[in-house]
């Protein structure tokens, strides 16, 4: 697919992301992407299926990320330094791409669709995070909450990173984002009524 | 609003779920769901938009009651106590509703459409609790991430829930997915190259 225009997937993409800035991201069309790009709407159509799409790509690539450093965690697996160790990995993705992921993120929070959208893909990471860690021996059920842990890190991490003023690379901020969860977690004293409950 | 026919909103619920657990939901008309309720299409408009709804009933009074339970907590307010005070409150919601929680959970799980609506209500939820955290006096970006938290132990906690086996009460497997919590993300490790990084 499109060997013959190496550089036409992203060009198309910055002129998406160029466009939505500009105009609004419902006001874009594909024919005008393609214009911006110095390319055709077939191309654009051999690359993605509709604009939208634009701003997902990379979501499966993130998710064989995700699954590749869990399967590649050292024994004995605990589950949230394998999912660390995911977080790192799907990091690399956002190298380089700071200004863009900032773009990106303006257009997504101005449009309901889209946020919506991102849910999915957060969604969809969840599961392939869970997946593999079932697949590395973790219980089923801690694995679903270890991966949801994940990704309210993912979320919220990825959140600071693009705001304004922040520098450092993701994978920092991930990492910090899922000590402060360890934090903010560890500060739940047993409950009143606990000991009753168990 | 409806207040002549005080059941009609309990019963098209009712009516609604055993269809869409015959039927599925898709196929399942609102005219069916008012005729299996002996209601008129009318009614069911009273009370409802759409089938859809039928599902999503409730999402208002969750975010209120979190949000009422974290203005409730005592000072001085630790994030993750009044993430579990919220889920307490929202988990009164279910009480004596397990079967029917089980049959929605039937419904939802098998439908794209309404597996992203449940997210987006996830999300809505989030978004109320993180604002009620703030409104209390916790930092913006921890509230968010408390917020999330919680999201993990009502998704994950609900979900052990409406499993087959499970008879304990609702507010009970939050308690202990929330504990769960934190002994998953107590065991990370600082990583290997945290200080580095920090």
């Amino acid at each position: 697919m499109g060997r013959w225009e190496p550089n036409a997937r992203l060009r198309l993409a910055e002129a998406a992301l160029q466009l939505f800035g500009e105009r609004g991201y419902e006001q874009t069309t594909v024919a005008e992407i393609a214009k911006r790009a110095g390319l055709t709407e077939r191309t654009f159509f051999r690359h993605y299926t509709d604009k939208r799409e634009v701003l997902f790509d990379g979501s499966a690539v993130m998710e064989a990320l995700l699954a590749e450093a869990v399967a590649g965690a050292p024994e004995p697996v605990e589950p949230i330094d394998a999912v660390r160790a995911g977080l790192d990995a799907l990091s690399t993705v956002f190298d380089g791409r700071h200004e863009q992921s900032r773009r990106r993120q303006a257009v997504i929070v101005a449009n309901t669709e889209l946020r919506e959208r991102e849910l999915i893909k957060l969604a969809s990471l969840s599961a392939a995070l869970a997946d593999a860690l079932r697949h590395r021996g973790v219980p089923a059920s801690t694995a679903d909450l270890a991966a949801e842990a994940g990704m309210a890190v993912l979320k919220i991490g990825y959140e600071r990173w693009v705001a304004a003023d922040e520098e450092r690379p993701l994978r920092q901020l991930l990492r910090e984002t899922l000590a402060e969860l360890r934090t903010v977690t560890a500060g739940a004293g047993p409950g009143p009524d606990a000991l009753q409950e168990r």
